[in-house]
């Protein structure tokens, strides 16, 4: 890292709670009220300023950091905040910062503990960071999508007319959490049946399940801090002749974009592989997002596979491929993967059936 | 909330996703890497800038507001937020935030489209806007703590020599979505046993249960966006007679609190209550923390029960009373409850027994 901040003209990091931070030192922190902020130097001193009720945590930390504890009255927080800062040295300059999870809250403490310090977003400098995962990333990770698997398999017998969409749900978290998915999921599972389906970040509702209905499910499970993002489809009864053609080309689009990933390709040309086929069989205007995004500790990070991303793929990269098309107030259909960058190409973690399955009614 | 603006002299408000715009629009949006803003003027005009694929959400939004929507391409992002601050006539001035979700990734959108705007913190704004809660409020709390009283009581049978505090937590997120739980937990319960438990923060590890370990469990359920946060103790096998002292104080410390609470007393009283209990014991130096937080749908969130807080509770309030004690790498016990301000004094919204229960080794 301390390469990258050089790059950037950066006198040091600041962090808040959040995967970057969980990243360089090894221990979790949640996002509260109360703040916790890293400072990194350019030669690599950090200092944590923390509830005191926290500080057990950092005995686990892979890094050595200097803790500032404080207590219950925030306006004691500042001046932990500013004593951090002055253990490495930080108190003026440029500080590069972790925009998604940097918080007004955090940025009003480090403005009131060291005036004189400008934070600053660095998103390719996180990005940088975190993009390639070593072998036991990738390790988390394929745990994560076959618990993730298992779990849906176990699920499928529970989609039939009149459940609902909730239930569904329910069902699936539990089944999960039996297959060993930590508790900390990626996000709540979308469950997503007929017309629901359309939305393409749909909650699920009580909703029950007719005869006919596509039901979309897009979940994934936790392992060791790391995730997996995957959606399928299933037609609860026959599929009409229009959802059964929009799931094929979906899924042509997911294995077109599969066959175009490998190193040194730009991430737009994955899009454009998946979105190549979706517009040659004129569903264009229906594939109305990105084809896919980065993939780790965060269910979106780098690298963002959408038109206009020139980045490179690399050796290492992880990220979804998830085309999708989506008739307003009818149905929806979308099937994503998730792929790890090899020298030969792409590979998908998940291997489960990706086609339309037709369960009985 | 007007009349709240004008009282602190801000000109309008901006929110990103979170509870605060959730409360106001009733539809939930996802903190991503593209920002949802919304601006809400003096006048009541609400405009939102989000992507194309959320737009949809809006049809169900209980107040007026003109999307404005964007792609997949983030160069464009800046002026479909510049366009929403345009439609509500708030260009320049004073924006009022709720700092513990406006990040530094949309702030530098609403800098990039709107540069003439400050945007500042507004901690007490959205703390009043939302710490009374109206009967339908209460009316869903009391559902979330009662389907997490059902999901501990169906785990209790599982807790035993020889069980991970991973599966114990596994068990109850199963029971607490059979028992009626939304999928969007408030967090992931903490599990904690024998030493564990000296971390009020715990996150679950694969420790296995032994002999004489008290194990402590806070966990919570979520019922149409509201949330319960609960916590109790259990000892497997008998309990050492310090194990049990250091219960009987935290009780009485927790009933001393609950009774110290009515509409008019500052929430300090409430803390000074539950610490004056622990003091007179000589454990005051193992209490480590305030001795609770406003709970609805934030798990912390106005009142804060802390000793120097002379905020006055008033009917409506909703907050946790947790006194607890920790001792390093041996114990820790907590007892926590929800609890609404009536017209009389404090009442609770969880019943299930408060004391340290001996489970069968």
């Amino acid at each position: 890292m301390l390469d990258l901040l050089d790059e950037n003209r950066f006198q040091g990091v600041v962090l808040n709670a959040g995967p970057s931070l969980e990243y360089l030192f090894g221990v979790p922190f949640h996002l509260m009220e109360r703040p916790v902020l890293a400072f990194i130097s350019a030669s690599g001193a950090a200092a944590m300023a923390l509830p005191e009720l926290e500080a057990s945590r950092l005995v686990h930390a892979r890094t050595e950091v200097t803790p500032f504890t404080y207590g219950e009255e925030p306006a004691t927080w500042a001046a932990a905040v500013a004593e951090a800062a002055e253990a490495t040295g930080l108190t003026s300059g440029r500080l590069a910062t972790d925009s998604r999870w940097m918080r007004l809250l955090e940025l009003d403490f480090v403005r009131a503990g060291v005036p004189d310090v400008a934070v600053q977003a660095a998103h390719s400098l996180f990005d940088k960071l975190r993009v390639i995962k070593d072998e036991e990333e990738l390790s988390h990770m394929r745990t994560a999508v076959q618990i993730a698997e298992r779990g849906l398999l176990a699920t499928i017998p529970s989609i039939r007319v009149g459940i609902t969409e909730k239930e569904i749900a329910a069902i699936l978290v539990e089944n999960l959490l039996r297959e060993g998915s930590d508790t900390a999921f990626p996000f709540s599972p979308i469950v997503a049946a007929g017309p629901n389906a359309a939305d393409p970040h749909a909650v699920p509702t009580e909703r029950r399940v007719v005869e006919g209905d596509v039901v979309l499910v897009d979940w994934g499970a936790s392992h060791d801090g790391y995730y997996s993002d995957l959606t399928r489809v299933f037609c609860v009864g026959e599929p009409s002749a229009e959802l059964q053609r929009a799931a094929d080309v979906v899924l042509e689009a997911n294995l077109a974009a599969t066959a175009a990933g490998r190193p040194g390709v730009p991430a737009g040309d994955v899009d454009q592989a998946a979105r190549g086929v979706i517009e040659g069989a004129g569903l264009g205007d229906f594939f109305i997002h990105r084809t896919g995004h980065g993939l780790g500790r965060e269910v979106h990070e780098a690298p963002y596979i959408r038109a206009d991303n020139d980045d490179v793929l690399q050796v290492g990269m992880t990220f979804t491929i998830e085309p999708g098309v989506y008739f307003d107030e009818r149905f929806g259909v979308r099937i994503e993967d998730d792929v790890v960058v090899t020298s030969e190409g792409v590979e998908a973690l998940s291997s489960m059936d990706r086609r339309l399955l037709a369960l009985e009614a």
